[in-house]
């Protein structure tokens, strides 16, 4: 089985204190899940039980009903999950079912590098210069304003600042990757794109869709208030983006880029 | 501008009281985007900022470069976006770089339906029946069983467990739909579904997706240690599922089939 957790090197930030250590991160990757050949979905996922998670989606999806249905099921490479099926299985719901969405985004190697190739705007290496300080600000300041919207405990937070710390715009969504759709489109839609100057907080964890969309933003600093996975980090080094994790109580992780912040 | 919160009536279960009284949720809703006509992504978003929300995830998508592409954009439904674009606007990207995830699974009143015609079975509404002292100590049995696997602060887990409140399996993963899928498809490849007799509990909160994968997997009781949605509580009612959400610190509110929950 694939390994579910990495270790990472980190410098963990305590105050003014910093320390390099080791953290462990859950590992993300993307699944291609394949049916009589078709690629039909990808996934980000945390290897292992890919068997089960492919029949799982599949049935859950209304598209697989008994489990005599399949007539195998096997890994023939990483990340790829293949099942064949019986000439009962109406795969035409698979075209009426699916829907895309936001959340995958572009997924694995490939499409990193095709983010390089195409529409990503190179992040920008000096900038934004940010105080340790700024950083362990970022989420009450995001609380005060967030408190005023979020009297459910559902809803996930996106919030612009510039470098000194000043919260410019805040969305909210009860998906992570819409709050964050709807901030970026916020500042494109005004022309404001790329953000060299500025900071993403993310009130959860920050996956690669995230790092993915803020790259794209031109944003040079992601910090998360919760933990990052691996695919995030892999991503954020590819791209020198700072990313910063478990943003909270005074204390931050920071897992690429650390140049961009100051004492 | 759509409500972004909105109340239901609620029992609250605290120790071995309850009383009834409102909570407000985080409203869920699907958001279909549309480019010159054509349907490009569903998303499952909260209303408000629509604009800003289809326009930024084109633009992390690398499809929209500039705002200057856009010829429109307005809402001419409920719950839809349209956008135009200029010629110049390789559309064909779209079907090159959107996949199709879990995430969204099948959006709005539409696909509800379609879950109750096709595939999903009818929840028993006489089973399981559970106390309210087996639903407050789910958490504390997920967490012995996930405290050896998450090590990372960055995986979610979905937990089975049978009516008297002993864990049977525990699945983690980056996606929750992931950690759910993986679950419900070890038990569909032992053709064990429907799983009648169950109790499924998440690690953070429920959304219409997971309320649906329960649903199709026959689970009678989803709780959640996180808050649910407004879909996912208006699907719940629907296909007479019990929904419990904030179960944790020995409280939970019953959202949905309060009658499985005894005393």
């Amino acid at each position: 089985m694939r390994s579910r957790m990495i270790a990472v090197p980190v410098r963990k930030i305590d105050g003014a204190g910093e320390s390099p250590e080791q953290d462990l991160l859950a590992v993300e990757e993307p699944l291609e899940i394949r049916v009589n050949g078709q690629n039909v979905a990808i996934t980000m996922r945390t290897p292992g039980n890919d068997e089960e998670l492919a029949a799982g989606f599949l049935f859950s999806e209304g598209i697989l009903r008994a489990p005599s249905e399949l007539v195998s099921l096997a890994s023939a490479a990483a990340n790829t999950i293949d099942l064949a099926v019986g000439p009962n299985v109406d795969l035409e719901r698979l075209q009426r079912h699916f829907y895309m969405s936001s959340s995958c985004g572009v997924c694995g190697k490939a499409s990193i590098d095709a983010i390089e190739l195409t529409a990503c705007p190179l992040l920008d290496r000096t900038r934004p210069a940010v105080a340790r300080e700024t950083i362990h600000r970022l989420p009450e300041k995001l609380r005060a304003r967030q408190a005023v919207f979020d009297r459910t405990g559902g809803l996930h937070a996106a919030a612009l600042f510039d470098a000194s710390g000043e919260l410019l715009e805040i969305r909210e969504d009860v998906g992570r990757h819409n709050a964050v759709d709807k901030l970026i489109g916020a500042m494109f839609l005004r022309n404001a794109v790329p953000l060299q100057q500025h900071l993403l907080l993310v009130s959860g964890r920050a996956s690669f869709e995230l790092v993915q969309k803020a790259a794209m933003g031109g944003i040079g600093v992601l910090a998360a208030v919760g933990a990052p996975s691996s695919l995030a980090v892999e991503v954020a080094l590819r791209f020198g983006m700072t990313l910063c994790g478990f943003v909270r109580d005074g204390r931050f992780n920071v897992y690429s880029g650390a140049w961009r912040v100051g004492g």
